[in-house]
Parts: structure tokens; C-alpha cells; sequence
């Protein structure tokens, strides 16, 4: 059996390569026609869809999945419709392939410049969302690209369904079926084989929790476009006008918990504490926020903050608690958030124009923001149209990956018989 | 002993982070004060540095390596002239870090851009040519990172007189000493730490063998920008004009034998291969190239022609041999490119319009060239003034890399107190 899942895996990888080839060089007009048979195609498939849902849900609800997840996995047709309203927007985003930037002669009169092409082969693998399914699909065709998806075991039937609409798109308007590809089996050994078969998949995308990807990581012989934490922070400056930190400490901490640009401690410079912290306390004591502040933070607030420990300035809470620190001024906060923080996404409240600029070049984070809310890290927030994912490396794709962190530049040389003395 | 080694290269790579944050927001005038410094510190240090290559070199001879190894080891008046040079001319390229791009509003009142910024700390692990010591150092500096070297074990002495200066240099300017570390162990057990310490090493720069290549690949733990094989062709199309595709067909194969930009297989539209064939023939004869071909090659060009095998088509020869290969047209070209090749370098000879085009956009490597000769990819014929290597990866840095390579996009958000709504 194992043998086979290796063998399954490997004619997955070579038929995305072929696929690939393919849609490198598919105008943009035949992707958009594809996207478009795609969503008819999901359209006129919506109740077979929902049905396949249906079973991964009574099956989720046997095996007593915990609500969260049961939540994930569940499409409604409110959800259907939404999953297709976005894959309408992936169709009317600007297709970045083919783009020629840069071209200039050189002394030697060769003309250089960089062409932008797709990466190849996208490995995706996610846990049990559905839509995600025709999110990276859509995004990956958009952008040239094959994708192979690896989606969660409890979703299997809903995305083997999906998946069908979606090549049945694909076939009708003339590009390979092979170009979206999901493994139609649940056993673990195929992620092992998607992520070493470096001569098939150019990139894999990860998304799920913290081990999964770590695992991932560890063990890929591909490059891996992740984000492990979301551990991010707001500076209270000393000179931060408390009209503007106010609103934001409170948006960046309760607009919403369990996402990864949340903020998850706040700093504020001992010259502005006694000012700011008792009155940001009242607002998180209306959202029932946990507070884990410093010594400092205890003295100023009282009894009401628990002591943070050092694990909490590590800790992404994904929840109504937040750690706080009073700091003795930027060097302060800027060491703490380069020591602590997950490199996600980090603001400075301040009016101080000199120090603002320091925090830009100085906070070493996918996002570094200036009076404005952490929740804004976001692919739909900084106009990329869409994201496949969040990155926290810094190595090619830096913070909301959108279509271009799906692709890649080449450079092109054009000559009239030039040769090299 | 195991245990120190990972003690030292914990001791170092934490000292490198360190220095990363204060060389990231260090201005231009204070990294070109510092290179200035090594400059100086060099020419003064130049018999001490020549000496410890003596040794060296004595120790190499004794050791018996080979007469190509002991060339690139050794440090003559003349090349430290021109490693002084090299130095001169990093000093000179522009600094790529700080540049703000793309700043725009979004419809919520919030700036978005993107800054450039260092990767942090770069692992440069390469062979014994002393002189890539100071050429990775000054790029690493340039560019706001710091950088670990480990440079091949022949070349200890050399390197250790070499990292002195740029310490002196580095000591002189007011820039940490511990910007530019040289791992004093020729232990290999330093490399296994260095490729797998994420928490210190943003990336890792190989540059030797593809079995050193290979390797590292397989254990780092940490992006690696990597060049494997220059498997480059030239592909001489029907409507081609003879009189560029002769010289370029010749510069391709014969300007440099050993280097990785170099044509190893060259393919001939068979309409122009009875008109083509004899006389770039006759020109490789004058130069002692040994001509493998196909069936057809051999047919046109008789039996001083060797019948070239599978393993041949993926063969870098860095050599005076060459496979040809005649072709049926674009189609099998760009196929078997994409297929034996190693996405370096290829260029297509012709004067059609649309299949130039075609060409661009559908060969999946690094650099793709019209009528010119792959010699040109190199970072100085491209116009980013220094190296650092070449890469054949497509994630990140693809081709010559520059500074630009060593460097990264992060996102600023400009905002006046905005909230996610």
C-alpha cells in the first residue's frame, strides 16, 4: 500500500508538471474563460456539493468533532454563494503573468529585463475548509500555476465534489483537468511525498495550526510559503495622541479574537502609562478582556491584572487575553517586539515624526504599521484582491501573499548577435 | 568536542543577530565609512594577509591537492589589486535598503508601500577561494546584513588574515566587529549547526560542487539561494540569420569552458541543419571541441561525430565537448529544455518576431535570452555590479544574484488613527 500512495503521488506530480507547461503560457482571456466554466460549472453543481458536505458532516458529528471544527467544515448556501461571489473577484484581478519590467540596454547592447512567470506547481495543504479548496484553486489558475490540494480528512467529500466542478470547468474550456488536482486519499503518507517531490512541486502553502506547519517545515525538500505565529503588538508611544491609541488598541485587540493579526500585547512608554492604561483597561473590562500586565502595569492598574509571565510575551492567546508591558521608551519596545514577537505585524501609536520613521526601518516584522490597527494585515486590506496565506519569512513572499507571491521573475536578454569578449 | 562546536556556532550566530539589528538601520554613509575602513585596513594588512596564504598554499602543496584547487587558493599582488578593486566597486553600487515602493491609499484612509530591507544574517558556505571572502563580506555589509563565513578548510589561514582586516575595518567605523565572523573550525559538524540554526540564520548561500550543493539543500533547515547545474543551450531556430548564430553558437560553447553560463547541448531547426551544421562544425574543429550528436547530426556532419546518449542531454560538461541535438521546430526545443535542461540559461537565434516570443515566455529558466550568447548571465553583464551567485532556485532570487538578492520587502501601513471596520 505504500508503495501505491507513492506511486499515486508521483503520477499527481507529473501530471500537474504537464499542466503546468500548460497554463504558463494560457492567455489571460483562457483563464478567465476557465474561471468562468468553473463557476458555472459550480453552479449548476451546488446541490451535489452541498450533498457531499452533508456527508462529511454527519461523519464529522459521528466521529464527535469538536463544534469549531464542525463549523469550518460546513457549507450552507449563504457560504456557497460567498465561496463563488470570491472566485467572481479572482476573475477580475489584473493577471500579473508576462509582465516585463525593467528592460534597459546595457553597454554592451544586449537589452535586459525581468519577465513575470509562474511558479510552476503549488502544493497546498489546509485543514478541513471546503471554500479554501476553490480559493487556492482559482488563485493558482489566475497565476498560471497547477495546484495539487491536500486538503483536511474530514473534507474530503466535500472537496472531491468540488474538485469535480472544477475540472468539468476546466475540460470544457480546453485547459488540463490535471491543472487542479485534490489527493483523493486520507492517508498521511501523501504528505510526505508531496512535500520532497522537488521535481514536481515548485512551492507548498501550508495553512492549519502552529505543528502542522512546523512539521512541515521540518520535513519539506521544497520551499514552504508559512506563517507560524501571529504574535503582534501595539506601541504606545509617549507622545501617541490617546484619540487615535485608544480606538486602536481596542480594534487590534477584540475586533477579532482567533485571527492571526489580533493584537496579543500591548507596550506602552512609562511617560504615557498613567494616562492611557487605566482608561483602555475600562474598555477591555467591557469586553471581558484578561489582563497580564508587567509589575508596572500591576501597580497602575491594580488588583484586576494577573502577572504576565515570560511565557505570555511569547504567547499568540487567540482569545479575550491580552499581556501588557510598560516600557521605558522605543529601544525598549523595539527590542521587546524583535525578541518576542512573530516577525507578523507590529504599530507604533505616536505623533512623533522621527520616531516613526525609526520603528519603520527598525521593527524587523512582515507588517510594521503607524497609527493604524494590526487587524488591517490582510490581502483584501492592502489591495491584493485575495490571499492564499499570511507569510512570516522573508525570503520571497513577505506578509499577505496574493497572486504575485505565486509567482516568480525571470530575467529576459535580447540581442542582435551579441556575444560576450 | 561536538558539544563546544555547537556551543561556538550558537555563540556565533547570536552575536551575528545582534549585529544584523544594528547594520539593518545603519545609514549608507555609515556602511561606506566602514568599507572604506577595510579598504584601508587591507592595503595595510596586505604582506601579513599574503603570508597566511603562504601557508596555505605550503600546506596544499604538501597535501598534495590538485594544481586547479591550489590556483584558485592562492593570493597573488595581483589579485589582491583586484580584490581591492571588487571592494572599490561595492563601495560605488547604489544601496538598495530603505526604498519605499508602491505607497498608496487604500479606500480606508490607510498608506500601504513596501521598504526594502536586509534578510538579517546570510551563511555563506563556499570553497577555498580567499577571495570570495571579502566579496561575500562587502555585499553582505552593503546590504545591511551580517554574515558568517565558511569558507573550504584549505583556505583557513587566508580567510583568518582576511576576516582580521575586515574586523580592524569594521572596529574602526563603529560597526560591530562580529558583522563579518569567520568559523575558525574546519570541523564539519560548524556546517550541519549553521544550516539548521533558523532562529539566527535568515539564509544560506552555497557555492561549490553540486554534491556539496545537494547536501546542504537536503539538511538546512533555512533558505538556501543555490545554483546547482548551467545545463545552458543555444537553439538555433529555421529562420535564424547565420551570421549571428555562428559567433554566438562559438562564444556560447568555446569563450569559457568551465563556467556555468556556458552552452553544453546546441539544438538545430532541421530546416537550417544541412546550411548550419558544417560550418559551426568546422569552427568547433579549429578549437578542439568534441561534437556528440543525435542521428541526424551525424548523418549531416559524418563520423567524426560521437553518437550522443540519454545521460548526454543532461550532461554539464564544463568542457570543450558539446551535444547536438537536431530538432523538428520550437515545439521540441522548448521541450527537451524544459526537460533535460537545469533552468540557467538558454537562448533561441532568430529573426521571427512571434517565435522569439514564444520562446520568452514558455522556457522555464532563470535567464532566457534572444539572439545573444548565454555568457551573459552574470550579475556584472546584467547591471548589478557585484555577485553573489548565481541562482537556479525560483523562489526569491532567481538568476544573478545582487544585493537586491540579500534583501527583502517588508509592508508599511501609514495610517491617522484608522480602525478595521
Amino acid at each position: 500500500m505504500q508503495e501505491s500512495i507513492e506511486q499515486y503521488m508521483q503520477t499527481v506530480g507529473q501530471q500537474a508538471r504537464q499542466a503546468s507547461r500548460v497554463l504558463a503560457s494560457a492567455s489571460t482571456q483562457m483563464k478567465n474563460n476557465a474561471l468562468s466554466a468553473i463557476y458555472t460549472a459550480l453552479q449548476n453543481n451546488e446541490s451535489t456539493i452541498l450533498a457531499a458536505n452533508q456527508i462529511d458532516m454527519d461523519k464529522g458529528r459521528n466521529n464527535q468533532l469538536d463544534s469549531a471544527l464542525l463549523d469550518r467544515l460546513e457549507l450552507t448556501p449563504t457560504r456557497f454563494k460567498a465561496m463563488l461571489q470570491g472566485l467572481k473577484d479572482v476573475i477580475s484581478l489584473v493577471d500579473p503573468i508576462g509582465e516585463i519590467t525593467d528592460l534597459a540596454y546595457r553597454p554592451s547592447g544586449i537589452q535586459i529585463g525581468k519577465m513575470r512567470v509562474p511558479l510552476g506547481v503549488v502544493g497546498m495543504i489546509y485543514e478541513s475548509r471546503p471554500n479554501v479548496t476553490l480559493e487556492a484553486a482559482s488563485l493558482a489558475l489566475k497565476s498560471g500555476n497547477a495546484i495539487i490540494l491536500r486538503g483536511g480528512s474530514e473534507a474530503l467529500e466535500s472537496n472531491k465534489a468540488i474538485a469535480a466542478a472544477i475540472q468539468h470547468g476546466l475540460k470544457a474550456s480546453g485547459l488540463p483537468e490535471t491543472s487542479v488536482q485534490v489527493i483523493n486519499t486520507v492517508d498521511r503518507a501523501a504528505v510526505g511525498h508531496l512535500i520532497t517531490m522537488s521535481e514536481y512541486v515548485d512551492v507548498i502553502v501550508p495553512r492549519g495550526g502552529k505543528g502542522l506547519i512546523e512539521r512541515i517545515s521540518n520535513e519539506a525538500r521544497i520551499p514552504v510559503i508559512k506563517h507560524l505565529d501571529g504574535n503582534c503588538h501595539v506601541f504606545v508611544e509617549a507622545q501617541a495622541d490617546l484619540h487615535k491609541a485608544l480606538p486602536i488598541a481596542l480594534n487590534a485587540k477584540t475586533h477579532r479574537y482567533g485571527v492571526c493579526n489580533a493584537m496579543e500585547t500591548l507596550l506602552v512608554d512609562e511617560n504615557v502609562a498613567e494616562a492611557f492604561l487605566p482608561r483602555i483597561a475600562e474598555l477591555y473590562a467591557e469586553k471581558n478582556v484578561e489582563l497580564r500586565g508587567c509589575l508596572e502595569t500591576q501597580r497602575i492598574l491594580g488588583s484586576g491584572v494577573k502577572p504576565a509571565s515570560e511565557e505570555d510575551w511569547y504567547t499568540e492567546y487567540l482569545g479575550p487575553i491580552l499581556a501588557v508591558k510598560v516600557v521605558s521608551g522605543m529601544d525598549e519596545a523595539i527590542e521587546h517586539i524583535n525578541k518576542y514577537g512573530s516577525h507578523h505585524t507590529d504599530s507604533i501609536i505616536t505623533e512623533n515624526f522621527s520616531l516613526a520613521r525609526q520603528f519603520l526601518a527598525r521593527v524587523d516584522s512582515s507588517s510594521v504599521m503607524v497609527n493604524a490597527s494590526t487587524r488591517f494585515a490582510d490581502g483584501f486590506e492592502y489591495g491584493l484582491g485575495a490571499e492564499i496565506g499570511i507569510s512570516t519569512d522573508k525570503i520571497h513572499a513577505r506578509g499577505p501573499v496574493g497572486l504575485e507571491g505565486l509567482t516568480s521573475q525571470k530575467w529576459i536578454v535580447l540581442g542582435d548577435g551579441q556575444i560576450r569578449q
